[in-house]
């Protein structure tokens, strides 16, 4: 096997792979629309990282953020795009690849 | 659901999860034993950063590093601690479970 060619683990994408924004798309995917205290809840994060992780995945484009009102409560809400989709669904594949390689026979 | 229950991802351990390192266990558990030039090529990465991560699952008990010669060569090699084999498979329970949410019905 090349270097080129290489493990798996190469084409995880870090913008999609770290834990809580792992976490997050798989969330929203999961809900459709979610509100941000219920993904804080969800994910047990402080809303400063929460924010910061969303801000991350908003600029690659993965996620639209939403702010509006639920009666005079300020609200924020979350929605997968379709790249996030996509970028999600090309996450689980190579973790199935690396699962493969970890657990042969199994898969 | 409570936040208490909360997702899959809450489990998954950043010292396993993170994409380099995950990559490192998993070469490891695969090989046994591996050379650090062999891991370097497997995971395209520059020496100084696969030793940085090489460090953090050394300080976590998960792998062990041995220096050796080959010849006149300096060589290090890494193994898997049977801590860093029971997190590797902790890490592969978890995301299975965390597929498994983003894939109803094909699980």
């Amino acid at each position: 096997m090349t270097a080129e060619a290489g493990h798996p683990a190469n084409g995880l994408d870090e913008v999609v792979h770290q834990r809580v924004r792992l976490g997050i798309l798989a969330i929203v995917h999961e809900a459709r629309r979610v509100e941000f205290g219920y993904l804080r809840a969800q994910l047990d994060l402080t809303a400063g990282n929460l924010s910061k992780h969303l801000s991350v995945l908003e600029e690659a484009g993965l996620i639209e953020i939403e702010k509006g009102y639920e009666g005079k409560r300020g609200r924020t809400w979350i929605t997968l795009t379709p790249a996030g989709g996509t970028a999600l669904a090309d996450e689980i594949t190579r973790l199935k690849q690396l699962i493969a390689r970890v657990e042969p026979g199994t898969s």
